[in-house]
Order: C-alpha cells, then sequence, then structure tokens
C-alpha cells in the first residue's frame, strides 16, 4: 500500500482541483477568523524589531510594486513582500497554532503568501479563503505524512510544513495545472528549513516570512516551465526522507478522506491569547486564575512550580531570558511578568519589561516539576498541567488547567477576537484604517479584489 | 571534549580574522583556477533553459541594479541576481567538485554570492579571493563535521554546506564582525536545504541559487542586528542535528588545523572535463579510452557494462532520460553518446540529442555490474571502475579507471582550463569579450573593482 500511493499527485490534484464553493461553510468560519487574527497581529508585529528589519530590508530592494508591506507605506515584489510580512506575523509568536497535524502555526506562513500573491494578482476575497484553506490543509497533510518525529529530531514545522503549505496556496492562486504543482511542490522541497535552535530570536519569525517567499517562489519558477521531481514528497531521496529521519512517513494518514474531510474542520485551529510560545498558555491560565481568585501579590510569593511535561521546557528554551524574543520562550518570565502585571498582553512583552530588575529576579522562584508518567511528547496533551503557588506566609494555591483558552474545546468569542485585532492594530495603524480593515474582513468573501484590503493595511 | 567545542564561534573567528597576506600561495592558485572554471561554465549556463527562466525571473523583479546577471544585460539585487546566477552556474553539471569534505560541488553555491555581493560592495579581486577561501574552508568544515550520512540520508551537501559556506564568504565580503556572522550561521542554519530527489531536473541546478541567495540574505540580515542562535551549527536543535539524523557529528574533525592548514590545499579541487555527474567520469575515460585505441563503432556494439559501486546508480538515478538534466544523471545515455560521439562535451548534452532514436536506442545495451566488495559510499573512491565493451563479432574490451581525468591527481591544464572555458563563453558571449575577461581573470588578484569584471561578464 506504501508503495503505492502518490502522495505529491494527491495532494497537487487536490490544490488544482478545489474551488471556493466546494468548502464546508464551517471551513470557510475557521479561515477567516485565522485571516483576521493573522492580519492583526501581522501589524502589530511590523511595530517589533524583526519586522522593522525586515521592512527595511525590503524596501532597500527597491522592486517592481507588486505587493504592501504592512504599515509600511511602500510596495515590492511579492516574494520579497511575504519575506517580511511573514517575518512581521510570527515576530510576537501571538499568531494562531493547530495540532496535531501542524504541531505548529499554520496561519503565519500562508497569509503573508496569499495576500502577497494576491495582490499581485488581483484575486477576490473568495479566491484568497480558498487558497488559505489550500494551503493549510496540504500543510496538515504534510504533517500527517511525516508525524511527530519531524519536531522531535529539531525541525520547526511552521517553517516546512509552512513552506508546501505555502507552495500549495500559492498555486491555487495562480491557477497551475497538476503537473506545474507537482513541480512547485518539488522545488518546495528544495526549499523548506527551519530549525528549533533559533527559537526565542528573531529567526524564527523569520520562518514565517522564508515559508511564504518560498511558497510564491515556487509556484512562480514552476508556472514558467521549470522543472522539479514529480514525486518529491514521497521520493526515494525526498521530503518526507529527509525530514524524518526513522523513514516511518504515512502516506495512508497522510492522504485519508483528502477532498471529503477538511483537517481544519475536524481538528480546528487555536487562537492566541497571550503574545508567546503556547505551551505557556495553560501554565498562564492557571496562574492568572489563581491571582484573580486569591488576590495574590508579586511581593508575597515564595515560588511558584509549573508541573508540565518535561518536553515543555525543551520548547520554551530560555530561561534566563534578555531579550523580548527570549522572554516568548520561557516559562519563567511568564509566570513572573503575570505575578507582577496581573495581565500577559502586548504590555508584558517589550524589551524594557524584560530587562526590569523585578522581575528577572521574581523569575528565579519559577522551577519546573515533571512526573515520570506525564514525560514525552505523545503526553503533552493528554494531562493537565498545574500551577502551584507558594506564599512566604506558606500558603499554597494550585490550579489545574487542561484545555488553555483559545483551544478549539475553549475558543475566543467574537468580540474577544476583534478585540485581540483592535489591540494589536492600533500599534501600526490609524484608527480610521482600523475599522475599514476590519469591515473588510468581515465579508471577506464578498470582496471583488483583495488588494483594496492590503491598501488599507499596508499604506 | 565534544560538547566543549563550540564550532560555530569557531568557524565564525577564521572567517572575520582571515586575510589575503596569511592565505597559502596554493590556496590562491586552486581558487583562481576554480573562479575561472565556474565563471566558464556559468557563462555557458546562461543559455540554458534553466538559466534563461531563472534570468526571465530575476529580470521581472527590476529591483535596485546592484549586480549584473551573467549574459543577460542587466542588474538587480545582488540576491537576486545570485539566485540567477547560481542556477546558471550548475545549469550544465559542468563546474567543479570536491572531495571528501564537500562531498559535491564548492564553487557554484560560493561563486554566485561572492560576485553579485562583490560587485554590490565594490570589492577587489584579492577581497574576492579571500571570502572564495573563506566560503570554501567553511562548507569543507561543515561537512567534516557531519561527514558523509549526510549525503547517504538524502541531502544535497552542495546546497547545504553550500548555503553555509556562501554565508561566511559573504560575511568576509561585508567585514562583519564575530557575534554578527555568528548570527549570519544562525539564520543560515535555517535557510539551507535541497533533496538529491530533484537531481536530473532544473531544481538541481537552482540549489546553487538558493545557496548563493541564502548566504547573501543572511549575511545583510546579520549585518542589520538581526539575531539568530550564536551556536546553530552544533546547538541541541541546530543544523548537526537535523542535517545528520545519526547525531554522529565530530567537531574535532571540523576544527582540526583550522586556520593552519587549509582543506583547499590539502585535498585540492576536482575540475570536469564532461558537462555531466562526476559519477559517469571514470566510465567517460574508460570508454573513451576504449573507443580510440581499438577504434569502436556505435554500430558494432552489442553491450557495455559499467562495473562500478552501487551507490553510482543512487547518485545517477535516471536510467531511460527524456531530458537533457536527466541525461546527465544517466550512465546508459553517457556512454552511448559517448560510443555514437567518440565525444562527451557541451554538443553531447543537449535536448534534441537527448531525444535522437539512436542514442535512446543505444542507451539500452548499457548495463551495471556491482561486486559485493566494491559496496557502499565508502567504497566509492577506493576501488577502479572497469567498462567492458562487447561487439557484435564478439570481440570484448575492457578498461579500468580509478583517478578520472580532472581530480586533483589528474588535472588539466592551464591551456585545457583556457579552452574549457573559452568553449563555455562561447555560448554566450562575444570574442572579445572572451578575452578581456580572460585577461581580467588571469590577474584576479590586482583587481581593484570585481564589479569591472562583472561587467564584462553581464553585459
Amino acid at each position: 500500500m506504501k508503495n503505492t500511493m502518490r502522495v505529491t499527485e494527491e495532494l497537487a490534484k487536490f490544490a488544482c482541483k478545489l474551488t471556493y464553493h466546494k468548502l464546508p461553510r464551517e471551513a470557510v468560519g475557521w479561515a477567516k477568523d485565522a485571516i483576521l487574527d493573522c492580519t492583526g497581529v501581522a501589524l502589530a508585529g511590523s511595530q517589533e524589531e524583526a519586522g522593522k528589519i525586515m521592512a527595511d530590508y525590503a524596501k532597500k530592494t527597491a522592486a517592481k510594486p507588486e505587493a504592501g508591506v504592512m504599515a509600511s507605506g511602500f510596495k515590492t515584489t511579492a516574494a520579497e513582500a511575504a519575506l517580511a510580512n511573514g517575518t512581521m506575523a510570527h515576530a510576537l509568536d501571538y499568531d494562531d497554532y493547530a495540532l496535531p497535524n501542524w504541531t505548529g502555526h499554520p496561519t503565519a506562513p500562508i497569509w503573508p503568501a496569499i495576500f502577497s500573491l494576491g495582490q499581485r494578482q488581483k484575486i477576490s476575497g473568495k479566491d484568497l479563503l480558498l487558497a488559505y484553506v489550500v494551503g493549510f490543509e496540504v500543510g496538515a497533510r504534510v504533517g500527517a505524512y511525516l508525524g511527530r518525529g519531524h519536531y522531535e529530531s529539531g525541525w520547526h514545522p511552521t517553517a516546512t510544513y509552512g513552506t508546501m503549505g505555502a507552495t500549495a496556496a500559492c498555486c491555487s492562486i495562480l491557477k497551475l495545472d497538476v503537473t506545474r504543482t507537482r513541480s512547485a511542490f518539488g522545488i518546495a522541497s528544495s526549499e523548506a528549513s527551519g530549525v528549533r535552535q533559533n527559537f526565542g530570536t528573531m529567526t524564527k519569525p523569520l520562518h514565517c516570512g522564508l515559508s511564504s517567499r518560498n511558497g510564491i517562489v515556487a509556484a512562480l519558477l514552476a508556472e514558467k516551465g521549470f522543472t522539479a521531481d514529480v514525486d518529491a514528497i514521497e521520493g526515494t531521496f525526498g521530503f518526507g526522507k529527509v525530514f524524518l529521519a526513522n523513514g516511518d512517513c504515512d502516506p495512508a494518514r497522510s492522504l485519508k478522506g483528502l477532498g471529503k474531510s477538511y483537517m481544519i474542520v475536524e481538528h480546528g485551529i487555536s487562537v492566541k491569547p497571550y503574545p508567546c510560545c503556547a505551551e505557556a498558555h495553560r501554565c498562564l491560565d492557571a496562574i492568572l486564575f489563581l491571582i484573580q481568585k486569591h488576590d495574590i501579590k508579586a511581593d508575597d510569593v515564595e515560588s511558584v512550580e509549573c508541573r508540565t511535561s518535561d518536553m515543555v521546557p525543551a520548547i520554551m528554551i530560555r530561561h534566563r531570558p534578555k531579550t523580548v524574543e527570549e522572554a516568548k520562550f520561557s516559562m519563567e518570565y511568564c509566570m513572573a511578568v503575570a505575578l507582577l502585571d496581573r495581565e500577559a498582553g502586548l504590555q508584558q512583552f517589550t524589551e524594557e519589561r524584560v530587562r526590569e530588575r523585578k522581575v528577572q529576579k521574581l523569575l528565579t522562584r519559577v522551577h519546573y516539576l515533571h512526573l515520570p508518567e506525564h514525560s514525552g511528547y505523545a503526553n503533552m496533551e493528554r494531562y493537565p498541567e498545574r500551577v502551584t503557588v507558594k506564599l512566604k506566609n506558606g500558603e499554597t494555591y494550585a490550579q489545574e488547567v487542561l484545555t488553555n483558552k483559545g483551544k478549539p474545546g475553549n475558543r475566543l468569542s467574537r468580540e474577544e477576537l476583534i478585540a485581540k485585532y483592535t489591540a494589536c492594530a492600533e500599534e501600526a495603524i490609524p484608527r480610521k484604517r482600523i475599522d475599514r480593515s476590519l469591515e473588510m474582513l468581515d465579508r471577506l468573501e464578498t470582496l471583488d479584489n483583495v488588494g483594496k484590503l492590503m491598501d488599507v493595511l499596508c499604506a
């Protein structure tokens, strides 16, 4: 069975043949929410140092004005714009994530590709939503092909699956045929990269810029007849082989129900209420609950214990953060700043805040506890995490959380989504353009040209 | 020992501190020959379909005119120019290769980066040669860090080590400090990719364009203060971890003699006399020798047997080639066309030639033989290969070759190098510019601005 399933060809056929009108209503709903959320966090990300460097880099290319760069007042080629916009989308680590197949962020590596190439091609809102779903599904199914071993070996699936998803989305926008889409997957297989060692640095957000740009380049070259192996995902020395060292790729899991069931509907998307690594979110829910309930003051805290899987500190690898990028990958910082500020929003993750002596001192009081029965990646979603706050007066409070806020089982309300968008957008563009963009995002499926929305976002 | 050796930091220090005047004379000699050879094959490659598509792609970006595209009459950003020039440099698979550490092509992924960024920065010929040696050494030492397992698992080291080498070379050109060079290696670790599945397609040459462009982007971003992990090569989830699944990286082998001995001197570079995969070259030497010696006519041939390591057909994976890219990775085609034409030069590797019925018929008479004692990658350089030609009249001729023409032990003469350059350049630029470029390449170390050479090559 394994050898006869042509994953590349099947995914290419899916990407080429799907139309907007075939999309389930729920898929469109998830896509609209994801696009709204990612647009907001990208606007906020445009004001981060990583975003500013990329905008400056893109501006200096002085290339053909095909697509805008978020809140930056200029256009460049779709590929260069996507490199900048993608870095902005992931700069705050505030963008959405999806489990189990994506094992990471589905929208930040795709959204910049479809907005940038979409503006170049003057596509409609319907075609944008279609491209998003194509990209999400292909990324998820490439993820299902590889499984968790890919992440465990050090790869950042957001970057690697993201490149394949972005490529599929771009092929959909360019309306490539099956053969050229297969070539695009072949090109993308030789572009995909991104290592977890860069977590907690500007290069993690860059991964989303690279994925989007790579997807655009792969699709544009394939459109011109540039050739690549047409079975690159499952080929002997292809994507699956190099990106899953144990060789245990699963074509049946990848292709199950393709075109009939949608992973975006089946598994949903998680929207982040806090701008930091998702692995901190359960403990953040827990500690914020405890702070409110018991009116805990930071000065009174003796210690904080986070009972998590032993894999959490292998992802949140920065235990003594000195920069804001590191702070987002530090459970110690997240707990400390939540205790001090009683919230964990954009204001809690700034360079100034990270450097403050008070938070640096408090974070040394935060410790992990790992139970052997919770160990391993497979158990991460299975057991609740527990935060125990011990006060200097001896009092102890504990709270467990299994399904953190933002997960499909505990979704943000429409109002919360819009509040998050507004707070993010306020960092970058004036009120009038926020309202105008919200109005267009709300009726995205009726937009005749996504370039109009891009003009509002990028001016 | 392993854990205390900081490979990234040591390689960064080497890249930052090396100066032209510290280079051994032999290193400069190898570098000049390599640059001459790669310039020629890139000019010829500019006329290949892959080269033309990339030139068209680069031209349409209409970006800032920083660097020229070979024989194409326009400039674009250094990064975009390198993407096109790199694809051209490897389009014919006629560019040099280096063993054992590079396990592939050292110059095609670096040459475009240093010429394109060098033109942007108006560097001298001396600084160009310095950057080349820095790039060669870093690529080779990253290769020594990983070892052969990297290639065996499906990666194309030309692309992956090439990205690291190109990055080092670009950091040298931009005169970055050690910290920024380490960041550049971190960024490059998340850019590097390239799968062997794309051998025999246009995407294999694209790998060299990607490596060069990635190196330029990594260095330019690091120059702007963009951050990445500063120990990315040896870090827990870094370059070594993801690109060598068995985890058997060897820092001591990587850093041995760094700054004192030069791998470019120790191991040399092999220049190709035939524009096809190097794994065909021993058998090509053998069959061309037999054809001359015994005046063999193709029509009289019953069969050809190539006794090689069993790894050769795992690299030359195209057994029934239909395109010129596939033909370059087909031992069957190489033997057949050599029998028909009595040579194996540029004219033997064209779309028209590959499609001809006569060669397609003859290549079915070519077979492999593998002896168990020659099996495995480790034995590839250890035993001679043998070609046995059996004629229809029953006569049989055989010839063995261990060190094929072009290898450091069997180098091309100065005259042969210039003849190859001239034949390649004639495909792309007029005689006057060939002579002018040859004159400048001959005195490269005295050139005050490599942009002048680029103008001759690219106009």
